[in-house]
């Protein structure tokens, strides 16, 4: 495969990673942070909500992974994506203008904390995805690179934060759709309802169909109704080695080269 | 088989049912709440937390099922169990009597919203199980029938009024087992939460592999640390009309005769 399409936008260092999906293209700097399928199965899980006119937002996008896998999955028109690191929102930038998807999907470099010091517009959107950090602070080791460790840690951004912009962010009765440890359960459901979002459905992602799950799917609503449904969990593979049917079909036989896994 | 040991027990009406565990027999009345599978399951997933020397409450006992369970799964030596209604307190009582365990499951009449007028005493317990109504007051159709309506539906209990008395019941690190419907989950996690009940495990039971959850069994640890493990589900029927192999396990080969179903 000829590259050459990439060079304007690529940066020394930087990967350039088939999506898989839609003729997509992603960089990413093999130092930072990746994504991995956390991001293919929130994209996947959220995309029945997103439509042609669904006003989306992505809260920390990173490399913008999900507003890509979200637009090659519906084809949507509007999507704005914050990120609080530059060079992060920088090479999210070039990816979507490497994909000429500028008209589409808009990364705005911000911080969430402080949303009207950016371009977001409260009580806009439909639907608001988020892959947020997933350690609390001071759990776990916090990864000496500080870009890592922004994205892995609640350093800059903790489960209120992400809630506390969701709220301001969303329509009534718009939706959040979030990939999360599944550890982190009861903080969620917790979190958001105290932020008027309510949990609605909850599903476990397990590396086998008899173990405890490692990451979980849910979409909360903004004044939503009290009543969840606790969905029937997703396995990544069914037996070592050998991925799920529904893995399969998520990734689809062109999908992301690297299933990058638990 | 001569139910006649049962007759000093039994008053008119009631039916006499075989445990299916450890030579146990119970009363019920076909025309009032009679125990079904979540009570099973639910004494299953206490019981590896049940001990010889364990302390334990059940809170709104009913028919006395969960006790007679739980003896049968564990041979512990105390278990105390209120309920509201004085007619199904009495039956209990006699159900108790009648397997000649007044020594170990004591049936105590009173209101857990009131648990200082019980002989219940504040802080004692390593273990509450509690198989609480379901149905918020006000929603879902209301049984004509009174003792029915007090067992399914927040009339005398809400989740609130368990979650305090469990809270006050408990030691410090005492843990609570409750099955509750899986719709309200967020509920239960916040709740429970408010009152210093941290919830530890969560397994959701479902009537088929690809189904979603209709009950959850879940542990709470009084003053625990958050962080709570998503346990794979549990299925009711590997396929229609055929139990899973999990259930003909948790029943037994000589289970409870009547595994009353969803």
């Amino acid at each position: 495969m000829t590259t050459d399409f990439a060079r304007p936008y690529q940066k020394p260092g930087e990967r350039l990673e088939d999506l898989g999906l839609d003729g997509l293209y992603i960089l990413q700097d093999p130092d930072a942070f990746r994504f991995n399928i956390d991001s293919v199965l929130l994209a996947w899980y959220a995309a029945p909500a997103v439509h042609r006119k669904t006003r989306t937002l992505d809260i920390g996008t990173g490399t913008g992974v999900l507003p890509l896998l979200l637009y090659g999955r519906t084809h949507t028109q509007s999507i704005d994506a914050v990120e609080i690191q530059p060079a992060m929102a920088d090479m999210a930038s070039r990816s979507v203008a490497m994909n000429h998807l500028e008209g589409v999907i808009h990364i705005h470099e911000g911080d969430i904390r402080n949303e009207p010091g950016t371009a977001l517009v409260r009580g806009a959107y439909d639907v608001v995805v988020t892959n947020p950090p997933y350690m609390p602070k001071g759990k776990g080791g916090v990864n000496p690179d500080r870009a890592l460790a922004l994205a892995r840690h609640e350093i800059t951004c903790t489960l209120e934060d992400v809630a506390a912009a969701a709220q301001a962010l969303l329509k009534d009765r718009g939706r959040l759709f979030m990939v999360h440890r599944a550890e982190r359960l009861v903080d969620l459901c917790a979190v958001l309802r105290a932020h008027q979002l309510e949990v609605k459905r909850v599903r476990g992602v397990q590396p086998f169909p008899d173990k405890p799950a490692n990451q979980i799917l849910l979409q909360a609503v903004k004044r939503g109704h009290p009543g969840a449904i606790v969905e029937p969990p997703l396995s990544i593979y069914q037996s070592p080695g050998v991925y799920s049917a529904e893995i399969n079909a998520i990734y689809g036989t062109d999908g992301p080269t690297s299933k990058n896994t638990y």
